[in-house]
C-alpha cells in the first residue's frame, strides 16, 4: 500500500551525525563527528556495583512503570546537583526527567510553539534543537554569535522588530556555556543583557547546559537560572557528558505550570523514561561519584583539547580561522570561502576522517564554509593524524598559493 | 513570568492512571487501576547476569549512544521473535526500536496525520493511544466492539461516511487480541474483514499486540500482520508485558519509507532510545529466557483472572456485565447506569481500592458506567477483597432493591 504522510516532517534535515555514527566505530576511522563523550570516562565499575545493588534492593520498582514526572528520590538529588555546581535554586515539583535532554527540546518546543511561532536561537545553534523545532514547525530566527557569545544586540533589534510585526518570539534559546557546535561561552555581560531582554519583552528564556562542569581553562560564569529573578528559564540538563549517554537520562526544570504542561505531553510521548535508568542516575548522584567522575574527565578532555588545538596550528592553512574553547566538547573552524565544508565531507570520509559540516547547525543554512570538530572520542594520536589529513584536504582544494 | 503555552495540548486529557500510580505502592491498597505486570514475574537473576555481562563485554558501546533505529543485533532477534510466535514476516530496515510502545503511538500519528484528520479507533480504546493522538490533533472516530471485538460493519460504514465528505481516515487503530481496556478478542473473520476493509479503501491498518503472548485460554488467532499481504499493517510491540516495562523498550514494524519517516522524526524526539536498555533486550532474546519467562507469567495470570471473574460472580450485581478475556491483562465490567464510574472512584479510593473509570477509555466519552479492572498486578486475596469492596459500594449506590 502507498503510505501518505502528513507534512509534519517537511521542515525536518535528515541527521549527518546520525549518519556518521556508523563508521564512527569502524577501525581506523577517526571521527570528529557526533558528539560523543570518551568511553574512558564512563565509571564502569560503579556502574556494575550501582546496577548490581539496584537491582538487589529496588528490583521490583526499578524494573516497573513509573511516575511522568520521574523519580523523587532523583528529583531531590538533581535540585542538590544544580544548586551545589551552578547556584541554581529549584525544588522537585519544577523539574521533569527526561529522556536525554534531546526529549525536553522536543517538548519545549511542543508545549511553547504553535506552527509558524517564531523562536530566537544563535547563528550556528545544535543540530537537535533545529530538529526538535522543526519537528514542531517552529521558525527560527538565529542571531550571530563571535566570541563572546549570542550577539544580543543583534537579538534584541530582531526581537523588536518580530515584535512589531506580531510576531513576538516565543523564547530564546541559547547554549551559553562552551556552546554546540561553537566551544564558546557568553560574556557575563552578555548574559546580564539576556536577561534584560527576557524581562522587558516578556519573553522565555532556553539554556541549555550540557557541557558546563567540562571546563579546561577560565573560570566559571553564573548561568542564566542562577541570574534569573523572575522565574523565566527554563534549564535543559543531561547526564550524558557527566555518566554516560547509553542510560538516555536527562532533565528540564522550568516554573510548575509550565512543568506541569511538560508532564502532560510527556504522558503521550513515552509515559516515563526508563525507570532502571532513573534508579542509576538516583544512586550515581547520592553516592558522589559524578564528583569523582568530571574531574578524570576534565583531564582526559582538556588533553585532547589542546592536542587539536596544537594540530590545526600546524596543519590548517593561515586562511583558515578556529575557536579556542575552555570546555565543552567542540570547537569550529571556518576554512576559505572557496570550500563547502558539505563537499569536501565525503572526500574527508574518504580520507577516513569525519567532521560534521558548519551548515548542519544552521538555521540560515549560512555556515558553507565552516566545520565542528569534536576532540573528546578521539585517542590524541588520531587527533593528530585526522586534523593532519583534513589539513591536507583543506591545502588541496584551496590550492598551493593559498597555503601557508 | 507568566508563560503563555501553545494549544497544542488542548485536547490532551490528563490521565486518571498516572494519578492512581501514587496509590498503587500504597500499603494495603488494591490498584486495579495501572495496566501493570506483577513483579513477580520479573526475571530478576537472569536481568542481573545480563547486565553484568553487557557492562563487561559490551560497556562502551552499551553506555554510548547508538543508533536512531536500533541496535542492529536486537532488530534481528525482533525479526525472528515475531516469527517464531506471529508467524509475522519481516525485516531489520522495516523495525525500529522504540522507548516504549507508547512512543510508536505517539510517532506514527505524527508521521502520518496533520492536524483535524481522521482516524478510526474501537470504542473503548487504548487510554496513551488517545493520548497520543489527541496530542497530534486526531480527529478519532471510536466504533464500538462486541464480544467479537471491532464492530468491522460500523467501521467500514464510517469509512465510507467520511470518506465521501473527503474526510478519509488515515488510518485503522485496533488492539485485536486481548484489547486494551476490554480483554476481547477480535474474531478471525473480523480480522479478515478488516484487512479487506483497508485494502478497498487504502487505510494503514495500526495493530497494537502487547498482550498477545500473555493467552491463558482458548486458541491463537492470526495477526492483522499476518494476514496482510500488501503492506498495509504498523505493527507495535513492546518488551513491557514480557520482560520489564522499566526499561522502556518497544518497537516498531512497517513499510521502510514509513520507518525512515519515523526515524527522522525519533532523532527530534530522543536521538535514540537506551543503548543499555537495547542490549539488554537483545540478550533476552538472544538466550531464549522470554520463552521461559512467558510461561510462567501465564500460569501466574491465569489463576488471577479466573480469581477476579469468581469475585465478581459472588460480588457484583446482577445487573452488571463484565467481559471474560482469554488473556492479557483486564477485564471491562459495565454497572447500573445509574452510576458513574468517575464520580465512584474518588469512594473507592477512600475504601483502598482503585479501577480506571470506562470514560478514560472512550473518545466519545460514552462509557460512563463502566471500568477497567486489571487483575496481573495485585494478590489472589487482594483481588477478592477488592471485588468485594467495589461490589458493596455499587449495591450502596444502585439501591437495596437492584442489588442480586
Amino acid at each position: 500500500m502507498q503510505f501518505r504522510f502528513s507534512d509534519s516532517l517537511k521542515n525536518v534535515r535528515p541527521s549527518e551525525i546520525r549518519e556518521l555514527l556508523k563508521y564512527a566505530s569502524a577501525k581506523d576511522f577517526i571521527s570528529f563527528g557526533g558528539g560523543m563523550p570518551n568511553p574512558l570516562t564512563f565509571p564502569m565499575n560503579d556502574i556494575k556495583q550501582i546496577m548490581d545493588d539496584v537491582l538487589a534492593q529496588y528490583g521490583a520498582l526499578a524494573l516497573q512503570y513509573g511516575n511522568t514526572g520521574g523519580l523523587n528520590e532523583l528529583r531531590t538529588e538533581i535540585k542538590t546537583l544544580v544548586y551545589d555546581t551552578e547556584k541554581i535554586k529549584t525544588s522537585e515539583q519544577n523539574i521533569i526527567v527526561t529522556s536525554g535532554s534531546q526529549q525536553g527540546l522536543y517538548e519545549l518546543a511542543k508545549v511553547l510553539v504553535n506552527p509558524g511561532d517564531t523562536v530566537i536561537t544563535e547563528e550556528p545553534t545544535y543540530v537537535g534543537a533545529i530538529s526538535a523545532f522543526d519537528a514542531n514547525k517552529t521558525e527560527m530566527h538565529s542571531i550571530p554569535i563571535d566570541n563572546d557569545g549570542m550577539k544580543t544586540d543583534l537579538a534584541e533589534a530582531e526581537i523588536k522588530k518580530l515584535t512589531a510585526e506580531g510576531r513576538k518570539p516565543k523564547f530564546i534559546y541559547t547554549i551559553p556555556t562552551f556552546q554546540n557546535p561553537t566551544g564558546i561561552t557568553m560574556s557575563l555581560e552578555r548574559r546580564k543583557h539576556l536577561i534584560e531582554i527576557s524581562a522587558q519583552y516578556e519573553i522565555p528564556l532556553v539554556e541549555d547546559n550540557p557541557y558546563g562542569e567540562l571546563r579546561y581553562s577560565g573560570s566559571r560564569l553564573p548561568m542564566l537560572s542562577a541570574l534569573d529573578k523572575d522565574a523565566s528559564v527554563i534549564y535543559l540538563g543531561t547526564f550524558s557528558k557527566v555518566m554516560c549517554p547509553g542510560l538516555r537520562m536527562g532533565y528540564t526544570i522550568g516554573p510548575e505550570d509550565f512543568i506541569n504542561k511538560f508532564n502532560l505531553l510527556k504522558q503521550a510521548l513515552d509515559l516515563s523514561s526508563s525507570t532502571f535508568s532513573q534508579y542509576v542516575a538516583w544512586q550515581y548522584l547520592k553516592r558522589g561519584i559524578i564528583k569523582q567522575q568530571i574531574p578524570k574527565s576534565i583531564e582526559l578532555y582538556r588533553k585532547k583539547r589542546d592536542a587539536m588545538l596544537k594540530a590545526l596550528d600546524e596543519h590548517f592553512p593561515d586562511t583558515a580561522t578556529w575557536s579556542r574553547p575552555d570546555g565543552g566538547m567542540f570547537l569550529w573552524a571556518t576554512v576559505d570561502s572557496k570550500i563547502n565544508t558539505t563537499d569536501m565531507l565525503k572526500d574527508a570520509v574518504q580520507e577516513g576522517v569525519a567532521y560534521v559540516s558548519g551548515n548542519a547547525f544552521s538555521p540560515s543554512r549560512i555556515q558553507g564554509s565552516s566545520m565542528r570538530l569534536n576532540f573528546t572520542f578521539s585517542e590524541e594520536d588520531q587527533i593528530y593524524r585526522g586534523i593532519e589529513k583534513l589539513g591536507n584536504l583543506i591545502h588541496k582544494k584551496v590550492g598551493p598559493l593559498q597555503s601557508s
